[in-house]
């Protein structure tokens, strides 16, 4: 009889770039790119930093590339330090139906992998497609219960995704595959515990070095079990008591997409006070205001926005992150919602201080969760208003092509230079006919100047 | 108010070599000198060669040695592979009241740390004794819900006491050791699905390795909050639910000591046929028995012998761990029961698969677990008899120092020189008066014959 395990690795084994869907091959770059910008962007926060200095601390072969730094180091390391980055500022994808974080834990194994082995552009999206899509299954079959007991689903669902890909990339069959699965599985951790410390973004490096790890120490000979997944003492008997869904793991594999069901984040904060930002930027850049133009500012929101993020005087850049006043002010006056946006010093900025005061919501159990009714009431008395029916970044209605390019252009600059900047994005829209992924990893990267002629 | 993390974190960091009984300095040389012997068994299987090779290929940092091979590595490798080797043959150490195998998540982490630290023996006596007191005591305050839900205990509570060690032996003080527990304690990891495959061992080095990297990240700046035993979403709330006990955690820290329930394994297999293990081995040395001369071995026993090691045809090494016929025969043959006479040859050797259909056993519910009647009918008509009525091994009925020593040659010298085995274990009787562990480290290798002059 075929285990669920044995199942999944039977997906992942037999299914090749051919039979991706466009659109998943399309999404597959997006989110590489959404990585790269938000990896970029976290590379110099103090967290990185420490985890950096780790890294090259530990002196190991210089296969694979860190995202934003000049250090080459170890497929396994490399890969620990990209997810960390990719998670730390809280601004990757989503998949919606589950709040798991795919790309944290599937692309930096997957990628740090096919740097090493030069694995074509295809492969690697194939292989980052099909990981993500475990990491999805995994999630949806323990859901809710398993989030809702303390797991942090990016960390534990997203191990198996990074086994998967990792698998996939490096070319295991079956038995190694199921192996893989199974050591990367008992290896799950993660829990909600430590949301606001640097454990979290730690789940996703963990959840992508142990992915890898897993792939290659099976592929050598390592043995994990047949049923990690769904065997009496694995995965879901031990860390989802109560309940799990076989369908939702393994029903239509190949023909229904949980991928299909994740989306990129427009702002750096908490999704419910989105709507919000959105409606400003939009009145913003229609009517060029400016701070000293405005009265007020009043949103009716859903209830939600209220209860998660009513913070009228945030004192750090954290806090500001649960503001909705806060990011309403830095909307009007940045135009944005970047991690920039949420500095200790920003949220202390007199001009936004100033534009916070005059930030007010009421609740309407009317308005959705992505909906938001804004007004601006201005000093010379117009008033301008805003309805935003479904705020962008949700699957329905996804982050256009162009707004995540700006999104990238904004934070990789806040690293690279311009011209690697343009380089870099044209290497991710290019990757499928890309024979490697070495201009990717090479552009990732600080180029020291002496080599930058 | 104090959190029971920050309780257990004042333990350790208030606790120093002055304030550790006696015993207990006795009992840390004792475990390590039992890990360096089946570490140095284990590290030429099949799976130790796996990951010794994919330590090989990491290429870091020369800073800490592997058991059993001329491999030096990173810190953090270093504790992942000798964590690995001393689990491997299920021939550690035992924490009584729980299971937990308290020395191969802990030892590995102090010991790759002290010696690249340049810590004193006593230093790393006392590390290692505080760093296995929290694994047992983190153990025995979910136990026994948290086993029984399916969790390896060796692993989930092992990286608590891997980064109480490591936290120790680098000098951490609070809050950084509440957050290097706390780092450590969210990657807890290691189900029992997984039992009999390569990831049961691949748990306790993978604890060793994360509690040292999570002491090392915390003394960098590395935040995991402040309570991820005792908090809302933390280790009990997530990974114990059916209960947990604050008092078994913390109460008489310092008086009442878990490590002092810690026994060492006589033979390496399932611990209920010890008692038959034992009688057999007294009664062949004290009449020099040989196999030609046995009519037929008889035992009466514990129910749970035949509940769990009644196989009378084992085909394969690790079927023979689990048949207390062939763990009989094995001790009548050979005297002991290392992982030598688990071996496939072994259990398909003509002479024991001939001992080994003399052997039976009767159950008595009077007769205690540690217990046995055996007597041994001789071709010649006699009949030996012998009563063990607590077998060595447990806390109570201790292995003798002798007989740790004899365990300890007999699985040195498979791999070591006869001399250097001598060396090496003098350097651990001595580790309390040493000014390193570089002997220690330098004698667990192979040293390349050239530099053995």
């Amino acid at each position: 009889m075929t285990t669920v395990t044995q199942s999944i690795s039977n997906f992942v084994t037999t299914t090749n770039y051919n039979d991706l869907p466009d659109w998943s091959v399309h999404e597959a770059k997006r989110t590489l790119l959404n990585m790269l910008a938000i990896s970029l962007s976290a590379s110099e926060a103090n967290g990185a930093k420490i985890l950096i200095k780790w890294a090259e601390n530990e002196e190991a072969a210089k296969k694979s590339c860190v995202i934003g730094t000049n250090l080459k180091t170890s497929p396994s390391n490399a890969a620990l330090v990209n997810g960390f980055l990719c998670h730390l500022q809280d601004y990757d994808d989503t998949h919606f139906p589950t709040i798991l974080h795919p790309t944290a834990p599937v692309w930096p194994a997957v990628l740090a992998l096919a740097e090493n082995l030069g694995a074509s552009g295809r492969d690697t999206l194939c292989a980052f497609a099909l990981g993500a899509e475990v990491a999805c299954r995994i999630a949806i079959s323990v859901h809710p219960w398993h989030y809702d007991q303390g797991w942090h689903i990016t960390g534990t669902a997203g191990v198996f995704g990074a086994a998967a890909g990792a698998g996939k990339i490096i070319g295991l069959n079956n038995p190694d595959l199921t192996n893989a699965l199974g050591v990367a599985g008992t290896l799950a951790a993660g829990v909600r515990e430590v949301f606001g410390t640097h454990g979290k973004p730690l789940h996703a490096g963990h959840a992508a070095e142990n992915g890898l790890r897993a792939a290659n120490w099976a592929q050598a000979g390592f043995t994990g079990g047949d049923d990690i997944i769904g065997g009496r003492r694995g995965f879901w008997a031990v860390a989802s008591r109560d309940g799990h869904s076989e369908e939702a793991l393994i029903g239509d594999l190949g023909k229904r997409w949980e991928l299909q069901m994740n989306g990129l984040k427009p702002f750096a904060n908490g999704i419910v006070s989105h709507p919000i930002q959105q409606a400003i930027i939009e009145l913003r850049n229609e009517f060029s205001l400016k701070a000293e133009q405005i009265d007020s500012i009043q949103a009716k929101v859903h209830p939600l926005v209220l209860e998660l993020m009513n913070r009228a005087n945030p004192r750090v850049g954290l806090e500001g992150k649960f503001s909705f006043q806060h990011c309403a002010a830095a909307a009007l006056i940045d135009g944005a919602g970047h991690d920039a946006q949420f500095s200790d010093e920003k949220v202390n900025d007199p001009k936004i201080v100033m534009i916070r005061s005059k930030v007010s919501a009421t609740v309407d159990k009317a308005v959705a969760e992505d909906e938001v009714y804004l007004s601006i009431n201005l000093l010379d008395g117009r008033k301008l208003e805003k309805h935003i029916e479904h705020a962008t970044g949700s699957p329905t209605n996804p982050m256009s092509d162009e707004a995540l390019n700006e999104k990238y252009q904004t934070l990789a600059s806040e690293v690279l230079p311009q011209t690697q900047v343009e380089e870099l994005a044209a290497a991710v829209w290019e990757l499928d006919d890309a024979s490697d992924v070495s201009d990717i990893s090479r552009l990732m990267q600080i180029i020291p100047k002496s080599s930058n002629t």
